[in-house]
């Protein structure tokens, strides 16, 4: 339905064979080459591995309906299961979505859609197929869950597993921007501790003291998709692990592709952690340990380079539009995460 | 975490970058070809399509958890996935499961998962993934969703899209077992006009005059996979079209593989429609275009078939197990779907 197949010619052949929307997408060599500069030539790959995640965009949703703004919920799952599959090294390929809800309110689904068509044409994404399902009693009335599947591939030889992160590694941190998709059920009990929806209609359209935006805002504000950033460093500068810092935060996530015997140690002085983390933390009275287990308190992606590659790699995430900073280094040692 | 990967070696390498559960398999060339006699000797594919779906189970959910039987809706949608994926020739080649409640039971979770695992297992499809979310507020409490996103993989020239269907083909039924995974919010409101938990067990528990088993066991049989049976049957019979009878039941699923000018007719005396619609029918006083459009009436997959090859289709499907009838025919005239 949403013709994002035309533009491509090539490669695989997508096609949904989901019971709702229905489409027909192709990936075309030259989509693919381009986030990857010097394999333009080819044009096959050479022992392809499909790369997949599944995910939800979490309660978000709930913020995103309050102020009719479901659109960034559609694009937020997009860039979520496109930034899981490249920690892989995959460039994300195709996806399909599920939408549900109590009834389903058709404007409500039709910008969610919308959000899931654009973020997937920006990034290169081919939306192959979708399912919406009413089911009154099992979603409270005037929720919605969105979800998405996304299917990327690398090449075997290619494929970034962590297995290659060694002492003196750098962790290179990319900013993100805002919560993403991650600690909405605890930022919703910070900074709407009993309100009803008038409420937090209302207090969202305030500026709290500390933020330069309302808390809608800062809020609302897009997952922030990495596949193009990253994959074309590749070129440039070894990557020998990837984190997309979601559920877990910056611990749980970073420690999944630490090998036995390797430490990770990030400095909490070496990036800015946005002000409305300040701002959660305070108003919930939260520990800072389960702030860094719920947040990505600023830092969207963590990259594991080589020592020598770390500033090549900030300066390449510079050219490329995104923020970076060297956030901590590989040591031996238990395999575990130290924020000190 | 399911392990199905390693029964298999060679082809695609898959592997799960969701956050939840990580699993890497394998896809092996026998698996494949397991299902497919003839192409035995080849060890990879030619032009490979991938075909993709995604759906959840629906609210079967609800009479299943009531039942505690939660295991029945990780087969079902198994099963759906892999019969969709089908609709194109396609084998499953792997799947990714997403499960979501207001607060997740352990014990449900698990036995979805199991259900899930142990489908995947005997279908030999790969569990490379999956995710479980906790949304309280989004789903009512109690209540759970299972939602799953299969990918197969069917040759370019091999892949049925129904625009070989003709006049003259004969359409071939396939036995469902119950409802599958739809209609049953219709179903519960004829069966449960305003039951509470309590009487709702209480009637599932009860055999219903004209049923040989329990309304549970009627409204719980498991979603029936069709792959082995139809995949085995293409080197006997070419298949010019197939329909999974999902949501929209018989028509529904049935016109949407239909080129123009083809006009489907079925003849509802050639089969044996299961005694439980009957009873949900009466309860419900429901028309019948409307049990027709909701339910799948006895067949679960419409195959279209030469009607030379009618014959040698049901008694390839017989020798598999599958019981299947000659249901109907399709003729020149508007593209749609006639029951008489």
């Amino acid at each position: 339905m949403l013709g994002t197949g035309e533009e491509f010619g090539g490669l695989f052949r997508l096609l949904a064979a989901a019971n709702g929307h229905r489409a027909i997408g192709r990936i075309a060599p030259s989509i693919l080459t381009a986030m990857d500069a010097s394999r333009s030539n080819e044009s096959a790959w050479r022992d392809p591995v499909l790369v997949s995640s599944i995910d939800g965009v979490g309660t978000k949703t709930r913020i995103a309906a309050l102020c009719g703004r479901l659109r960034v919920a559609g694009a937020d799952i997009v860039s979520h299961g496109a930034n899981d599959v490249l920690c892989h090294g995959a460039v994300p390929l195709f996806m399909l979505d599920y939408i549900a809800a109590s009834s389903l309110d058709r404007s409500a689904v039709r910008e969610v859609i919308r959000g899931i068509a654009e973020a997937c044409r920006r990034q290169r994404i081919s939306l192959v197929g979708g399912e919406t399902a009413e089911m009154p009693g099992v979603y409270a009335p005037g929720e919605i869950d969105v979800v998405g599947c996304t299917v990327g591939v690398v090449d075997r030889a290619r494929m970034i597993t962590g297995e290659a992160v060694q002492p003196g590694d750098a962790i290179v941190g990319v900013a993100s921007d805002g919560l993403h998709t991650n600690g909405y059920m605890l930022a919703r009990a910070a900074l709407f501790p009993s309100g009803g929806s008038a409420a937090i209609r209302r207090a969202l359209a305030r500026r709290p003291a500390g933020l330069a935006e309302s808390l809608e805002e800062a809020l609302l504000r897009p997952h922030r998709p990495y596949a193009y950033a990253v994959l074309s460093m590749r070129e440039h500068v070894e990557i020998h692990g990837i984190a997309h810092v979601t559920g877990g935060g910056v611990p749980g996530n970073l420690v999944r592709i630490l090998p036995d015997g390797r430490h990770a140690c990030l400095d909490r002085r070496r990036w800015p952690v946005p002000p409305v983390y300040a701002l959660i933390q305070k108003k919930g009275r939260i520990a800072d340990g389960e702030m860094f287990r719920t947040f990505n308190m600023g830092l969207g992606l963590l990259l594991v380079v080589p020592a020598s590659r770390a500033g090549a790699a900030v300066a390449h995430l510079a050219r490329v539009g995104e923020r970076a900073w060297v956030v901590g280094d590989i040591r031996e040692g238990a395999r575990a995460v130290e924020i000190s």
